[in-house]
């Protein structure tokens, strides 16, 4: 395990927790899919009726497990799928950096179509 | 390069396709958080009106490009707030180990309050 | 007020029970949007990890509670911006007749650009 | 029809709509929760990157098409359980008058635990 990249590692253990408890007859991927957007709700939820854009002060310890649980299911549904979640995003990078050049997208909030 | 995390070389790709742009002045936790959300759904929608749980074949290529969006903005709060994702899905899991025991949560989608 | 019509009525009581407390000063539309977008992910809740796409008995009657709390927040929202909901979904009704002409639609799920 | 309730008139519109094209067969309560979710997050996403948490001129004109779609949902989800939307939101209000006191919740966004 030393040696073992720490990515792989979480990716495995999510798998091994849920494998060890029979749960993958629960997990079709559109009950994945719903959870992720409840875990993503649930993060909202820290900001709502705040004026200033800042969470609360009492509810700042709450949010890296409110994280945990989007990332969580967001390496559900990719083991569903047999996604390498690394790649997913450096290709969407990649491609960004194309829509968004530098030069043409810095200090906008413009969507790319609109640059 | 060669012996860096690949995970922590993620969360820097992502923080410095950021700063090239200096989009940083948009980016409060509200607003991140309200992205993050509206990623997750962009994922629900590839499920919407299946009948079988399973995905449309011809939506089936869009997944690691929505799954990467819903990955990114949990990047990016996670580094607003100088999170460890990684530690935090950790501790997530140290805790539900202990809510879900295995003998008693096997093949059971009970919540842990009602094990 | 035997006379009033009961979605006027009920238009102007969520008016009267926020006005009573004050709270319009918390209630910008953006708030008000996430606050719509949380109860609309509690309603999907009670859906979590069914089978059948049926809910559990044990939440059948959380159901009435769950869509007053989004009717309320469609209401606040459409006052907020002095928008006549019933007018508004006549319109898109009148729209959405024209897109999916019975003949062609019926029976099927498609998007109308699919049709 | 002259003497016909508005409310009551929409509702039996949504209904005939969908009837008339033989919907009901894609319409289970899970897959109505997830549209109903889905419409939420539009109306959310008008407001996505705004500063003041007013919306952006040119989004103003979408707001009434928007909230059209949640309470589309929100009758479709109405109709298939029974429930008189108008009641529901009359109970929830006669709840939340005794839960928020006025003397006690004017002026504050506390929730009611917290007053």
């Amino acid at each position: 395990m030393d040696n073992q990249d720490r990515f792989d590692s979480i990716v495995m253990r999510v798998k091994q927790f849920c494998d060890a408890r029979d749960w993958s007859q629960f997990h079709d991927p559109k009950n994945l899919a719903i959870s992720l957007q409840l875990e993503a709700s649930e993060v909202l939820e820290l900001f709502q009726w705040t004026k200033d854009n800042q969470i609360k002060k009492e509810k700042r310890n709450e949010i890296p497990d409110e994280l945990a649980d989007v990332f969580y299911w967001t390496i559900m549904l990719a083991n569903h799928y047999n996604i390498d979640l690394l790649s997913a995003l450096h290709n969407k990078i990649d491609s960004n950096e194309l829509k968004y050049p530098i030069d043409k997208s810095k200090g906008k909030s413009n969507k790319y179509t609109e640059l």
